[in-house]
């Protein structure tokens, strides 16, 4: 039997901060090909993915999906055990990845392991590990599903192992997550003296009334499955450094997280029509570009999420909460490719320093992963 | 008789830039020893200044003021002529300096020799000339006072020689100034994920709020001499470079110019009591450094503004309107000296590429400089 909290050990081993591969999709890849799974490594633009199928191409399928890169692990002193060194002590694996989430690829890895060991399914297990999620995943899990795609591989269904608990194995998983789209406004003005702002314009006066309409309602009051919308400013810069002048442009940075009654264009229609009136009233022009990190999706519960929600709930003892709250995720990339959910560990001490879990917990989730795959395929 | 416009030209070819003395205050100092002025170099930490007083010392006195140094060129390939030639044609004088004010310097030097000389008068004539006013003015013109006031020396009443005129000569004289203060306005809230923004307090919004609050009434309507205060927001600036994460802290700069219904503590206290509504609604503190340029003054119409008036409607054809619009000048400091009034040139090119002025407007001011003087003394 495969042991997950040893496998999570040797994964934060592999120092691999984004876009660093670092050993762990070798590892992976070593240990999968070993159990007579088929393995591809996926790279693209340099980032490391790794594919890996076990039973006949085409076959109806399981996935799993999940990444072995970590965010950096921060000032060094204050770790309480290197951040690498995946220390055990206590029933607690310490280290960058324990939660987020070096322990839920061990977990999925080990429960496909022994799932088609001890019972061979009559099917496919497919599993899909990017080493960039955390970075700008741009050739992460989309270069796998491309690759996918252009070969004939498939997942009639996915389960997405990043954290999902709030607090306590059991509680929550994900069926959708909300849409992510960034924003940034260019507010260009006329530069002039601040002592005769009558011959200026100054466009720090027109972001700041722009800004306040904005935050000044929520854009909606929440759906059935969906929080409200969420709408952030995470920066507002000038660098004018001199108080007398009033500058000739400012940017901001606004963030939102949407849920399914809007899409990023239709934000951007929204906030573009907010832009001119401010610039007609101010002659102060406000230019928006976005970034669109992910459209709002919702895998809609019926079979695949009912079988997920009681296998979770026989082992755990808890109902789980069919949730789209949190950030986005790599289910915002399968959701296109088959119906898609994320169960995972509890998800406190992700990207902190000290980050850190339970022995058990990590052993629990493999059993819940391996009951799924049993289910599935039964 | 000492030209005005030829002494422009040679003070232009001095390359004074803050806080370069660049041969300027030299130039001066000897032009006014060898017409019998008792010279003074006051220096203070490096900055030059010059006192000049003809007659006895504790006599009754009128004096002037006026600064040397300049701003930076910029970019030298945008003048038709070098910005330190001091290249005059067509009746044109053109370089860095020459309305802003070297220009009102050689006017009111070459006034009060000629004043002297031909009118000796029972009384001082005192010319106060820095080479620190477009920099912090901290050793300037203040440094100058300090040494009079140690050193018995009194002005009765004082002109400063600033381009006081926008489009023509004549139309305007300035009798005050608006005060200026600069408020820092540090947001401190809570970091986190703009995806959980119930975890985090985000500094932006309350900034934003706080701002749209300064913003959103003028703080008065204008008082008999003077216009409505001005706030100007002149910076803000976060330089958070994540889009996905709620910031910590956030700054902005406010510049008011303000009349004499406030003085900078009584606009601080304002400020800071808006600061703790806003901090108080939202969590996030807002926290304010002053800097104070100079507080609102104003010289009420009186004989001594009767008497420039005068001149000026007599030399010009035009009734100078008593204003108090504008910048910050040395006023600001003179006005705890002596009653202060402000008569110059045409503003217009100030601190821009091609500063220039005509020969005649220069040689204009120096007429209008002597008469004064005649008639002060008279």
């Amino acid at each position: 039997m495969c042991d997950a909290a040893d496998l999570t050990a040797r994964l934060i081993r592999c120092p691999s901060v984004t876009p660093s591969e670092a050993g762990a999709l070798v590892l992976l890849g070593d240990l999968l090909a070993d159990a007579g799974f088929q393995v591809h490594r996926v790279d693209r633009n340099g980032t490391p993915n790794l594919f890996a199928r076990w039973g006949a191409k085409g076959a109806r399928s399981f996935g799993f999906n999940g990444h072995t890169d970590v965010v950096p692990p921060g000032d060094l002193g204050s770790w309480t055990y290197p951040p690498f060194s995946g220390h055990t002590e206590d029933g607690i694996i310490w280290g960058r990845g324990a939660t987020d989430m070096k322990s839920g690829v061990a977990a999925f890895v080990t429960a496909a392991i022994d799932f088609v060991r001890e019972t061979p399914p009559d099917g496919a297990v497919i599993l899909t590990v990017t080493g960039d999620e955390e970075g700008p995943s741009r050739d992460g899990t989309t270069a796998i599903l491309d690759w996918m795609e252009q070969n004939g591989e498939h997942m009639d269904a996915c389960i997405v192992g990043e954290p999902s608990n709030p607090e306590v194995m059991g509680e929550m998983m994900k069926i959708g997550r909300r849409g992510s789209v960034t924003f940034t406004v260019t507010a260009r003005g006329v530069q002039g003296h601040a002592a005769y702002p009558h011959k200026a314009r100054n466009p720090l006066h027109a972001l700041t009334a722009y800004l306040s309409d904005l935050i000044a309602a929520p854009l909606d009051h929440g759906t059935d499955h969906f929080d409200p919308t969420g709408l952030q400013i995470t920066s507002i810069d000038c660098g004018n450094p001199a108080s007398n002048v009033i500058p000739e442009s400012a940017q901001a940075v606004v963030n939102i997280r949407f849920n399914d009654l809007h899409t990023a264009a239709s934000l951007e229609a929204d906030l573009t029509a907010r832009a001119a009136r401010i610039a007609q009233a101010t002659g102060v022009t406000l230019t928006l570009q976005a970034q669109v990190s992910g459209e709002a999706f919702l895998t809609r519960p019926g079979p695949f999420v009912d079988l997920v929600r009681g296998v979770v709930a026989q082992e755990t003892g808890r109902q789980p909460v069919l949730s789209t709250t949190g950030g986005t995720s790599d289910a915002r990339f399968i959701k296109n490719h088959c119906p898609v959910v994320e169960f995972g560990l509890v998800g406190a001490y992700m990207h902190q320093v000290n980050e850190r879990v339970p022995v058990a917990q990590v052993r629990q989730l493999k059993t819940i992963y391996q009951r799924i795959l049993e289910n599935y395929f039964a």
